[in-house]
């Protein structure tokens, strides 16, 4: 995993690669822009959140112990608008004995098309996930998920993705998705973000 | 969520509906079946499980403090071959501000639809899992998922659901999916299952 991070940091370099920041400070910086177009498009479910839980609320990818769930880090490439993602599963995250669950990797599928949404549409919105298992993936073992935003139409974000092994031998998992934008006229800057969170080197 | 439980508690009475164990008794009862399908038809993944970790292994939807995570209960109907899931998740699922993650929502619908193919055909699968998100739950609610076996076609299942709050009025998430029957001659007998696991009254 290290050795994986290192070879993408050093793509970074140049410029063509970013090293994302984690959702959970995209989350907290735009909490604001978050609750403005939900209320704007879902004004029932918007009064129905219980302010003292969202208190205690917690990032699903991050609400586990070091280890234990979701290990990951993401790198963006702007020219070609796609996300590598590399993830190692912890023992947590359990479905058939010895394998992930399919939650989990539905998990970090979303994840990782979300934020490729994220960064070239802004606010957004997951509204459909269509995901073929191909094969079992080992609990703990490292894999790459691949994502590709293939195609803005008004308001709706195209990505599509794989998970593979590192070595990229073993297709685990294809899924498509589509988002919709929350924010049609206002325009987020990845560049601006990923300046204002410096995620560790 | 108390209430909903004894509703369905009082429907198991007449025995057309069950009130079903939880994956993780299933899967400890039947880890050696699953071993043994999985060995079979993916012997390359099946030798890369990791022993020593498999041992820290932790059901994903069981792997949270109690009301942090995921809580849940299923009732069965074998006449109409559908299952209830009644899911309150706890403030650690958070994915938008105030809102369960897509991720969490994926899990749960997996675990619902999976734990209905297992009753109609054993050691299962998931191989395709079509998720439409038409609103976003807020935090902490307790929602309803309703599945629903379509169709068996060979030794594959398609089951449907929906995601939907108590009162039946808001219909947050439509998914169908696929699964793979990976004991094509071996039947499972839920009744047998569901008293040798004889979860609490």
């Amino acid at each position: 995993m290290r050795l994986l991070f290192d070879q993408f940091m050093k793509k970074c370099e140049d410029g063509s690669w970013i090293h994302l920041p984690s959702y959970e400070d995209i989350a907290t910086q735009r909490s604001q822009d978050f609750s403005t177009f939900i209320h704007a498009y879902f004004p029932t479910a918007s009064e129905q959140i219980n302010k003292e839980k969202l208190s205690q609320g917690r990032i699903f990818t991050r609400s586990f112990e070091d280890g234990l769930g979701f290990e990951y880090v993401m790198f963006y490439n702007d020219a070609e608008k796609r996300i590598v993602c590399v993830f190692q599963g912890g023992p947590h995250l359990q479905g058939m004995p010895g394998f992930f669950h399919g939650g989990a990797i539905a998990t970090m599928i979303d994840a990782t098309v979300g934020m490729n949404a994220i960064v070239s549409g802004g606010i957004v919105m997951t509204a459909n996930l269509n995901i073929n298992f191909k094969r079992p993936i080992p609990l703990c073992s490292i894999v790459l998920i691949n994502s590709q935003l293939d195609k803005i139409e008004g308001r709706k974000l195209l990505v599509s993705c794989n998970v593979q092994s590192v070595d990229e031998k073993i297709l685990y998992t294809e899924a498509t998705s589509l988002f919709i934008k929350l924010n049609p006229e206002k325009e987020f800057h990845i560049k601006e973000l990923v300046l204002n969170s410096a995620p560790p080197a």
